[in-house]
């Protein structure tokens, strides 16, 4: 089990690098800092991280000198998906209380709090992109990767995902909607992510277009399986209600195919973000397991 | 008068600047491109975009082929201020019902797109700045800009001023303590953008040294002008009610030191600033009759 060794490896080395890029709770102002650190220490799945590193090593073929970097690139994927979390579960947008199983930022330092904390994690995000010079990142590279991580994260990628999710609530949308809404609000950060992997590893156009095309894939499945989830999960372990999308009415891809149809569109997306990377053969087996282990996980 | 043919030369080309960069009301999701251009475009004195600007060209020694990299970089910082406006008038923060004579943005758009808008500005702040390669910055340049810009605007910065005026609301704080806020939440932003123009402007270590000391005293003499605004200055050219620090019984430098030393101090940061930039003279002018108009405004 591969994949298993490599989270063993680098997962420590993710969460030191976003406790040390994140500023102390001993830094004034303290509880602006204490609540950046909540939402984004002590959990998570780290996936964003793990595809930063995961793809830098396949495109590089491991170099160890390049990890680093990768870190760093970890770290602010994780920082801007925390702040998207916070702002999403705020009172004016999802008005969620708990989020992977404690309670949400705004429940626990008040709304100011935790929009600042947001716009903070989003503004040392960009902070800890520029650095990756002093990590050996060419600096042209750099401004790719701040580009490339700002386009995603913008209006016309996660935030414009976010607008069309909140107008979308109690409708009746389209498969295109939802589509347009899974592709931007999640797929474009995993893009974005494991394309900046990639340079970091300097990848070439054909390089890069095939990672590509396995982050859309990749995309795409995780948000089937996580429709999936809402219906034949967990709820222990998922750390939240099952059947909430079901309750809002929410389009999703098994209301719109059924569990069956569902399980299998994963399962072929699975397969194409595979194939996408064949010929990184074997250096991609981490990133064909990481599409194994979001379609098969349980949470 | 040479301020007013800089602005009048400068002032449309920003105001294009930032039309071009935002995205147009036609772009899905279109609700909130027009609340980010609601917030951005048609208002404001573009002091941060002017000082982009006359920075540039104090130390290029006016090289026009510098201009639309000024320009980018007056975008970016306009739209950066334009978020923390944002999210400062929010129900949980200010609660601000106007802004600059209109509506402020939650109440036209409501508070889940007034949050995202202002995320998108930031968010596409930054994506403009790494564009700043493209017109002729160097790499490298381009980098230490994005983390100047950030580190202005991150926890350590803007939003750290922000958090400790809401905490100090109400509360009869300390001379250091106003002093933190004024140099955090509105100094930071100012002293990031003066130095950032003065790199695309090419500056050296010591130019740089002068341009930071100038900034330094801008900052202080736009803020004790602003407190004493609040005390003598006019309802309809400031747009809004005057009193309200008093009323709100915020610390101010109009109740530290009363008005008159208060115009004392302005006046003498006035001539400090000038004074840091005397080498550049006369390159300097346009930075001392800023000085100069910061302190005279009346609103």
């Amino acid at each position: 089990m591969i994949l298993e060794r490599f989270m063993e490896e680098h997962l420590p080395g993710i969460e030191r690098e976003l406790d040390q890029c994140l500023p102390t709770e001993a830094a004034y102002p303290e509880r602006l800092h204490a609540s950046m650190r909540y939402s984004t220490l002590g959990g998570g799945k780290r996936l964003r991280g793990l595809l930063a590193v995961a793809s830098t090593e396949m495109v590089s073929k491991g170099r160890s000198d390049l990890t680093p970097a990768a870190y760093r690139l970890a770290a602010a994927v994780e920082m801007l998906h925390a702040y998207s979390l916070i702002h999403d579960d705020l009172p004016c947008m999802d008005d969620d209380d708990f989020r992977r199983g404690k309670l949400s930022n705004h429940k626990v330092f008040g709304e100011a709090l935790a929009v600042l904390a947001g716009d903070a994690l989003l503004t040392e995000s960009f902070a800890l992109l520029a650095q990756l010079e002093e990590l050996g990142v060419p600096a042209k590279q750099v401004t790719k990767i701040v580009r490339e991580m700002a386009r995603a994260g913008g209006s016309l990628g996660l935030i414009g995902g976010q607008v069309v999710d909140l107008e979308s609530e109690g409708r009746v949308i389209s498969a295109e909607m939802l589509e347009y809404i899974h592709t931007h609000k999640t797929g474009a950060l995993f893009r974005a992510v494991l394309r900046c992997g990639a340079m970091i590893g300097g990848a070439d156009v054909k390089e890069l277009h095939a990672v590509t095309r396995y982050a859309e894939c990749f995309g795409l499945c995780f948000q089937i399986t996580d429709d999936i989830l809402d219906v034949v999960g967990d709820e222990a372990k998922l750390g939240k209600k099952i059947g909430s999308d079901a309750e809002q009415q929410k389009i999703t891809y098994v209301s719109l195919y059924g569990l069956d149809r569902a399980r299998q569109l994963a399962a072929n997306t699975m397969e194409e973000a595979k194939a996408a990377v064949v010929e990184f053969r074997p250096a991609s087996d981490i990133l064909c397991q990481l599409a194994e282990f979001v379609v098969q996980r349980d949470h």
